[in-house]
Order: C-alpha cells, then sequence, then structure tokens
C-alpha cells in the first residue's frame, strides 16, 4: 500500500517517477492563464487568515459546504474566521475522492509543510500554525509566486481597465512577469442594453475617445488592444456560451449597435449577428497583433436566482452546459482562417463529452510554421483534476499531437493554487510511465520522452507564447 | 488467476475486501425504488417456475434473447416453460462481458445456492433444481425480500391506485415495510387526449371529486397527494423525455386542460406549457408535504411499432437518447428555488454522456441543512452495471460529494433483483479500496472511509427519505 | 518492463496472450470495409516508394504533419520523396501515444521486418530498406494482400460506376475476393443541383436508360443495384451527416426531383424530404437484395475552406460533430422494420459520445433468425484506435451482445493497413483475458471464450455476410 500523497503520489511506476523528479518537477511556472487580483500582487497582499486564503472567494469550496449540509452564514456569512474553518474542517472528510481533498493537503504541504490531515479533531492546530506562518515574509502574495517557482503569470482584464496595478508590479521589479491578457466579453453583452451603455461610457473614457457608432466601438477597442499589448499583453480570452457564426452585414451590426445603445433590448436574431461580428473582429485584432486568442465555451452560469439576488455571480451557481456548437466553432474559425486572420489558438470545453469532437477540430485549422498552433486547452474549471486532466490528454494524445501542448494553467484566483501545476505534471508523468512499462512506447526513446515532458511542463508555453 | 465471482469478486484489494467483508456486506437493503408489484407482496406470490421468475417480465433478457436471434415464440409468445429457459440458457454464455451473465450466477447462487454455470450442457439440472426450490417456503415473494435482508421498498404507482395491495401487506405485519411511490405521469399525458378524458375519470373517481377544471384536477391531485402521504409515502417519481420550464399564464392552462378535455389535441406549444405548468405543481406539492421527488430522465422509448402493436410497451424496445435539457433543467429547477419550494430531489440521467453535466447541475441547488439535498442519481437502467456505477460515481464524487450520496436502487420488477445492491456495494468499496492503496485516499482515516461505505450502503438513505 | 510492441503487444495478461495467440493471430482477415482503389487491385499496382504508400493519399499522417508545424509542400506539394519522408521521420516522435505511431512501427514491422524505431537518425536507412523492398515480387498490391492472409475485402463505389476492375480482378484468378459495395450518397446530394443533375446523366448512361422522373431515377438505382449484386456485392454504405425520417408524399418528392433537375436549389424542409424518401428507397433495395446496409454517420466535412479550394475533399480537414440524431434514427429505423424492410444493419457513430445510444438503439431492432442482425459497427475513423476500440466494444458488451459482434474493418486506402486486425485481436484478447483473470468470466469456459474471439475475428463475419 502506498503511503498517501507521498513523493510519489500519482506515480504509478518506476519510470513515471523517474520522469517527474528528473525531468518535471524543477522546472519554473508559466501560468498563462489565471484570475488573480493584480491589486494584490501589486500591494503584496498579507492574508489576515488561512480563511481569508482558503475560503474568501472559492467557490468549488462553497458548493462542498453547500452540498454537505451547512449553513451560508458560514460560507459567505458574517461568522467568524474561526467558525468558518471549523465548519470547513468538518467537510474536508466528507470531500475524499473529490479534487479538494487533494488540493488542500497539497497547499497545507507544499505551503505550510503541515503534514497533518485536516479534520475536526486537526482543525485548531492547523488553523493556528497556518495563521502564524501567514505573518512570516515568505507568505504574502509575492511570497508565495516565489515559493513556488513561478516565472509568468497572465492575469485576466477588461479593455475599460487601466492596468495600473501591472504597471505597478513590473515598476517595483518583481521577479514574476505578471502581464493582462484581454477580455472584452463586456464588449459583447448587448444583451442588457443599460448595463451596456454603460460598459460603453467606461470603455470610452478609458480609450480617451468618443463611441458614437460602431465604428467608434471598433476604433476605442483597437485603441485599448494597442495599450494592452504596450504592457507585454499577449493573449486574449473570451467565455462564450457557444460559438457565433452567423451571416450578418456591416450595416445591420451598425443598426443593432446603435439601436442597443438606444436602449433597445435586441432579440435573438440581432444578438447572433452582433455577437458574431464583434467575435471576428476580435480575432482580427489578435491575428493582427500576434496574439493568441483563448475560447473558453459551454458553462451555463447563475442557474439560481435566489443566491444570484443575494450574492451576485462567480459565487458557486454555475456548472457545465451541453450545448451543441461543433458546427459554429468550425464555421467561426473558417471565417478566419480564410481571410489569413486565424491567430494562434486555444479552444476549452467545459463538457467533457466534448472532448473528441474539439481534439479533431483543432486539426482542421493547423498549419505551420507553429507547431501546435491551434490548441486544446487543459481540463477547464469542473475538469481541472486527474480525470479531467487525463481525458483531455488522452483525446489530445489519440486523436492531435499531445507532444505540442502548452499545458497547464491554474485559472484560479488563489495564490495556493499552484501545486495544480505539480498536480498535472505528476498525472502526465504517470501517463507516459505507464505507456513505457507497458511496452506500448518505446524505453529505447527515453531522452525523447523526457524531453516532451519538459516541453509540455515549460518549454512548449514558453516558445509558443514567446515569453 | 482469481476464480470466477469468488468471494472477492469485483474487490481487487485487500482493502477493498476488507471494506466490503466488514462495512457493507451485513447492512440491510432500503430499496426506494423499484417496480414490484405490491399484489405480488401482498399475496405472497409463488412461483410456478424459474422461467415465471427470470423470463416473466424482464426486457433486458428478452433484447438478449432477440440480439442472439431467437424466436419471439420462445421469448414472449406460447413455448412452454421449459422451451422458453432452454432458450435462455443456450444464450447466456453469449452474454458474456454484459451485465445480465453477473446478475443470472449472482442470483443462482444467493438465492438458490447453485454454484454452476448456467449453459445448455447445465440447462435442465439447474431447471429442475431451481423449480424444485421454488416450492419451498422461503422461496415466494416475501421469503425473498427477506432472505435478501430487505428493510424497505418504495413502488412505483399512479395517483389513482387504490394502494389496496399496500395497505393490505401493511396490516399483515409483514416485516419489510413496503412503501408507495407518486408517479403521475399519466395526469401530464394530454398528447393523447382520448386517454387522458378516461385517466381524468379514473382519477375524479378515485379521489371522489368531480374534475371540470384545471382548479379542480389539482385538487384531485392534491386528495390523492395526501391520500398516499397517509400510507407512508415519501417519494414522487416522474418519468421524462426531457425538462420542461415554458412560460405560461394560469388562464392559458386552463383552456388547453378544458379542450383537451373537449377532445382537442395539443400543438407542441400547449404541450410544453401544460407540461411546465403542472411539472411545478408536482413539485409544490411535494415541497408542502416534505417528500422527495425524483426525476428519470432522457430515454426515447416504444421505438419498434411494429412490435408495440403485438407487445405493448415496456417490452424491450427503448433505448438511451441524447436530448439537450440542461438549461431546461435549470429553469425549472430554479423556478422551485425561487418560491422556495424545492423539495428534495434526485436526477437520474440515462445517457451518461450526461453525467458531468448532471453532477454538477445538483451544485446549483445545494443547501443545508439537509447534506445532499438534491442528489444524482445512481446509474440507472442501462447504466445499472459496473461500468454505470464507476462513472456515475466517479463523476459525482469529482464533481460533487460522494460521502452524501443516498446510492443504489434496483428499479426492478422482480423479486430475484437484490444481489444488484451487492454488485454496488462491491464496485463501491472496490473504488475506495484502490484510492487507498494507491495512496490517493489516507489508510489513516480509514474508520471515516468505512462510514463513508456504510453511510452510501445504507444510512444516508435511511436518514434522507427518513424511513 | 514490457518491451515495445514485443510478441505480447497490448497483452497484459497470460490469459490474454494464451487467447491471441492460439485462438486470433492465424485467422484470414475479412476486411468487409474499405476504400481501397479496384484499379491498383487488378493492375496489382507497384509503390515507386514508401512515400507513395505511406503518405501519398493518408490524411492522418498529414494532420499530424500540420500540426506538426511542417510546411505543406512537404504534405501535399511538390517536395520530392526523400524530402517527405524526411518531414515525416522527423514528425514521428512527436506522434508518440497517437495511433500513428504504432501504425507506423507495426507496419514496418510486418511488411518489411524493419526493427529500428523510426526518428531522424533512422530515417535514411529505413527509407533506402524500405524502397528496396518495395522492388521485390512480394511487395505489390496483391502481394501485400497476400502477405496479411486477407481473405475477402470489400471496396467502396458509386452506383455509376463499371466496375470493371472487379471483372478484370475476378477474372484474373486472384485468390483474394475482392467484392463492391454499393455507396449511393452522390443519388442524395440534390443540395447542388448542377453537379447533380451531371451525376444523374452519368447513372442514366451507366444504367443504359433515360433519367426525367424520380421513378426512372429510382429505376435506374435498381438497374445498377442488380449489377452490383451480380458481380458479388453484398453490403451498401451510406456517409451521412445525420439520419433523415421526414414526412413527404410521392408527389412531393417527384415534384422536388422535377424542380432540382431544373436547376433549382431545394430549401432546407425540401432536403430532408427528399433524403428521408431516397434514404428509405434504399433500405428497401438491400432488404430485397438480402444485403445488409451500412451507415457511416456524424462527421462534419470540409470545415477549411481555403484548403478546400487548394486540395478538395478527403485532405485532412473533416473532424468529429456532435449531432443529435437518435430520434430520426430511431424513426428511420421503425419505418422500415414496419413495411418487414429492415435488412441486416450496420451504425458507426463518430462521435464516441454516441456510443451508448447506439449500442442501444440496435436493441429495439434485433430479430431472428440472424443473430446480431443490427450491428454498433466498429470504431470508425478517428476511433480506429485501442481506446475507440475498447470504448465502442465495453458499450456494446454492457448493452448489447459482443458475442456476436461482426468485428473488425480497417476503412483504409492503404495496402498497409491491416495490421489494425492484428490491432484489433489484440485489444480484444486483452479486454477478455483481462476479464477473466480479475474473475469476472469464468475459466471454466475457457473454450467458449476462444470461440467469441474466433468468431468476432472471423466467424462471425463470414457467416453475417454469407461470404
Amino acid at each position: 500500500m502506498k503511503a498517501f500523497m507521498d513523493q510519489n503520489f500519482l506515480l504509478q511506476t518506476e519510470t513515471a517517477q523517474k520522469l517527474y523528479h528528473e525531468s518535471a518537477k524543477h522546472l519554473p511556472i508559466i501560468d498563462y492563464h489565471c484570475h488573480l487580483n493584480p491589486r494584490e500582487v501589486a500591494e503584496d497582499h498579507r492574508f489576515r487568515s488561512i480563511t481569508e486564503l482558503w475560503l474568501g472567494g472559492d467557490h468549488y469550496k462553497w458548493r462542498a459546504l453547500r452540498t454537505n449540509g451547512v449553513d451560508e452564514r458560514y460560507i459567505t456569512g458574517d461568522a467568524s474566521d474561526w467558525e468558518k474553518f471549523q465548519k470547513w474542517a468538518e467537510t474536508v472528510p466528507y470531500c475524499m475522492r473529490n479534487p479538494i481533498y487533494h488540493w488542500t493537503h497539497l497547499e497545507l504541504r507544499t505551503a505550510f509543510g503541515i503534514q497533518k490531515l485536516l479534520n475536526p479533531e486537526t482543525a485548531r492546530e492547523i488553523y493556528d500554525e497556518c495563521n502564524e506562518k501567514l505573518q512570516q515574509p515568505g507568505f504574502s502574495a509575492r511570497g508565495l509566486m516565489q515559493h513556488y517557482n513561478v516565472e509568468v503569470v497572465c492575469t485576466t482584464d477588461d479593455p475599460a481597465d487601466t492596468l495600473e496595478y501591472h504597471r505597478q508590479t513590473r515598476e517595483s521589479g518583481f521577479v514574476v512577469k505578471m502581464l493582462p491578457t484581454w477580455r472584452p466579453d463586456k464588449a459583447m453583452a448587448i444583451e442588457d442594453p443599460v448595463a451596456y451603455r454603460q460598459y460603453v461610457e467606461r470603455l470610452s473614457e478609458s480609450a480617451n475617445t468618443e463611441i458614437r457608432t460602431y465604428d467608434d466601438l471598433l476604433l476605442a477597442l483597437q485603441t485599448r488592444h494597442d495599450f494592452f499589448a504596450s504592457l507585454g499583453c499577449r493573449l486574449s480570452d473570451h467565455g462564450l456560451t457557444e460559438f457565433y457564426a452567423d451571416d450578418f452585414t456591416y450595416n445591420e451590426i451598425e443598426t443593432i449597435f446603435s439601436n442597443v445603445m438606444d436602449g433597445h433590448t435586441p432579440d435573438s436574431v440581432e444578438l447572433g449577428k452582433f455577437r458574431s461580428a464583434l467575435l471576428l473582429e476580435f480575432g482580427r485584432q489578435d491575428a493582427r497583433a500576434g496574439w493568441t486568442q483563448q475560447y473558453h465555451y459551454g458553462p451555463i452560469r447563475n442557474n439560481n436566482s435566489k443566491m444570484m439576488r443575494l450574492l451576485g455571480p462567480d459565487t458557486g451557481y454555475d456548472s457545465i452546459g451541453t450545448v451543441d456548437t461543433a458546427a459554429s466553432m468550425a464555421r467561426f474559425l473558417d471565417k478566419l482562417c480564410a481571410e489569413d486572420n486565424l491567430a494562434q489558438t486555444i479552444l476549452y470545453c467545459i463538457n467533457p463529452s466534448d472532448n473528441e469532437m474539439l481534439a479533431t477540430m483543432i486539426g482542421n485549422f493547423q498549419e505551420g510554421p507553429v507547431p501546435g498552433k491551434i490548441q486544446f486547452g487543459s481540463g477547464w474549471w469542473f475538469n481541472d483534476q486527474k480525470d479531467g486532466m487525463e481525458r483531455q490528454m488522452n483525446a489530445l494524445s489519440l486523436l492531435g499531437l499531445l507532444s505540442r501542448f502548452v499545458g497547464m494553467l491554474t485559472d484560479s484566483r488563489s495564490f495556493l493554487s499552484y501545486p495544480r501545476h505539480e498536480y498535472f505534471r505528476r498525472t502526465l508523468c504517470n501517463m507516459l510511465g505507464n505507456d513505457v512499462e507497458n511496452g506500448e512506447l518505446p524505453v529505447e526513446e527515453m531522452s525523447r520522452i523526457s524531453r516532451i515532458v519538459q516541453d509540455i511542463c515549460y518549454y512548449n508555453a514558453k516558445n509558443y507564447f514567446r515569453f
């Protein structure tokens, strides 16, 4: 019997162990997509308690607590930090087999050096020890990033953001490179004309240009796109329910935009046309700038309207959708490709039932000279765990080239999420190690296999994004 | 090499074996969803032969026979019991790798103490031995239920049913608690106005109230709902092709109902509105009564119209559908939740491609104080086998809390189906045992892991349904 | 550690090894669906180089090369055979975990006796050795077929084809039976009236009858169907995006046909009706002739319009779709079944998410006396690899009868693709062997298990197709 989470955690064969310990574990982390708060990096935030760090904004843990029957007061309510932590410690043993159980103990071990298991019996001493350590210098936002050997992080930012904290962080000489990512979802969100108009005004200010027409909108976006590029931005990101590739005319889009600005709520046809038009423009901007565009599609969000009113979005009420968007995805990518405006692209699905579709979709648009120009993104959100990673990497292996994969990202708001890269690397090494041991990959090519591991863990991302 | 189906069948590790033999196998069975015929329990039915017991109504076996090229005469036709059994014995070896092969031998062993394999060579002696045993006292309907340590069964009943056999069984002092389940599918089935009107008349009689308006219908249903509750009913169940959550007005529903009662066939918009309205009312009734509502969605039924005419429904011509109903499911649950009328809920999908969607959907509506208030139901129908159980439990583990799962049910018409609980328990113990042996769960928490096994096999259901 | 691809490649247990070496490997190959060029068989084509043989038309390899960043000149362009091979040799190590890595080395070993791994270091010597061997007598088209112990191949042919090469091959006394397969996709393709009219003219000539009406079309098709039958054809095949089962009247179809012939482009309703009508007629023809009908459904094709213009179809720009066609498939099969015109049928899905739906769909239409009358086809296209085969066979095992499966086909244009049968047989034996070793199948039934292996590898196809 293997000990729980020992040094060979998830590494079932000697070859896997060798691959991980010799080729993977020492490599720096390139976290090319996350949701860190740039201000916390700029100000080198210190955490008042492990409760703030763990339970302040982690909707995975909130969902686990609710499922465990815990009252909302101990989740997002006004209970004390200790009370909330106590409820969490009671819930942790009920999370066995959920990735949270592994994340929790990996974080305790790698950040705090705590080997104990979290449960009601150990809650108090772990709480105290973590809180004590959090007062030490190495446990600030920046301290944790350095501790985990992070080389680059790419945050997620709105076009209207000033990127002030990015500038501050860069000017402070912080060794970890923090770059912005262009996420223009709000510029598409015409379904709510009032909020949209407000957003356009904010965008107008940030671009220092009046926006009265659709052309003005595109110009303002381009101005901000250039500004993001000037601060090192190399990626965009788009959160989509599905892909849009409807036919439209320029005049139609102008009219829709102008009507929305006048307060008219668009119908579904207008929505489809406008989104199709703007999604193409976003793609063109990225192609011109030489960026990589990311598409995260498929969740259904804010399903619980009662809790939406109480807590707002991103509080644990989203889930995996079952949208059928293969045809529109293909049409969208083809439109960009046909006009030679298809930038490097990463496609992330949220429903693992889409894995095979997506792993073959990328093959339709691959072309040199960049290897793996179109990428099937790493297991996303709910799939960001061993099974999800294995399914994504197996589909990619069987239907594409795993060797050209740009690998893992945290997609996280937490400064403690970097052990997920360790988890990913162990999972990757385990898969390849098993194949070698089973005679499905040749041991004679071990140096190439080691190189593939290193590429997926680090070098592919470094080269692909040209960091 | 392990012997076929020995005491450690499906238990690949020592930890798994220990978990099963020490924590799982002795627990009573709570079979909270089945299709037993209450009359057969009330009258303590005796079986004239193993053919009646095995082949009298088991459409899984009928499908296997047809696939094996057997003439319908030996399946649902007028062949003798022995002839039918003989065809079945010929077919059994062709069922290897199908769960029927395991069910068959588990049932022979656990009910009849027969260790032989069924095949043409052994057919006659097994047939004779089974038939001889079936004449013994312990092999009646009630005898088998007691033999398998069943504590509670919940049958599936129409609102217009008298529940006479439930009352008789209770009054007889039978030690196994048999409770009715409210299954009001026919009250939704307005697509056939003639059959619907007949049904409404039957419902009207059973509720002892005239039904002329939609309000009358709701009142009659409430009367029957109360009656079911008075006989210990704690669950409802709904068989759906998909979820319905269309907008409607009260007046529209009144008109649709009244038109259908006048013989008018509703169009698809009217169907959607009516189903949406009534599904909400069902949910409200269950919330008021403190029941648990179950939704079985997604099959496509009666696909073979030739055989439908010859044999009627539920004869082996249904299959797994691919309906995309995540959005309407979310909307439906949200409507109930928003008005604080979301009862305890169990959602069963028939297509395992929906597992991840469903395992995350439940997370949108969890809330205390009941742990696991919204449940992802056990592998259903075609998925009621090792692979299906593993996929359902893995999805639930990774995306929710396995520990709060209310576990297995037979969904069966057969008094011999209880070994499926054994099968489930072995599968569960094997998964957890593997995790411990692999170092993915801590052996230090074995007492908690044992408790989780016991909870899933017995205590969670007992507490959740408050039996 | 197992050696790479040794004699027990993919065979993880002793039982699996025994099954493969004793029961499977010596059996002849019945390749009942492929895309070989009949002319190359008739003329016993010789290959100028391994580049022609491997890279001349293999879009799997082309996709891998493009993904690896290789310029199109080295793929479909004017680079020399050696240059193209060199690029391929550079790409091969990047294909580890993709089935191409296994196919490549299986083909080198089984055809050329080359044990070396292909990579840039070995490229030149392997290139030279292969090319030298290709000049030897045993390496012609026919030589390779005989080398691999092929008994029957069924090609894929248009109704208007003369089948001249089939006749020539038969008359030459070639020991491998090459039979045509009826693939009438072009007779359905009314979406392009100009191309359709040209096709109808070609069909008219081949059938030696004028086609002015829909009735004429059916008559001409029947004439050709009879002609195909006279040359030994036993199968049809249909490439579909989805199934069509719309309602229509005979008059509607007549009008649609006549309008299309006059150059009118049909709308989506007309398309649906026409396809529904003709698909039924195809089914009736096959039923009358006692053929087996095959349906390959679900891909989305020609996704890259830029490359479509440059290279045409079937050049590596197709992928897996996500169409929801279960209901229309059921309706279509039911229509044929209801009129007693449902021929033996093989259904192939391209999206493995459909496996469970399809494995249960076939159960709706099984009927004697032919065992396994309706078949769930082997892992198709992108799924033609170990994981895809295992998923297809597991779904079939759990939801149907694996024992009645007609097994593997290559679906290939290449005379080197026969090792895929070896791959399939190893995978099959491994699954059954594991089950026996785990105690999930009884070792006491080893002779029946061996027989099932032999049936799936050879005898089921032989009996089912009556070759």
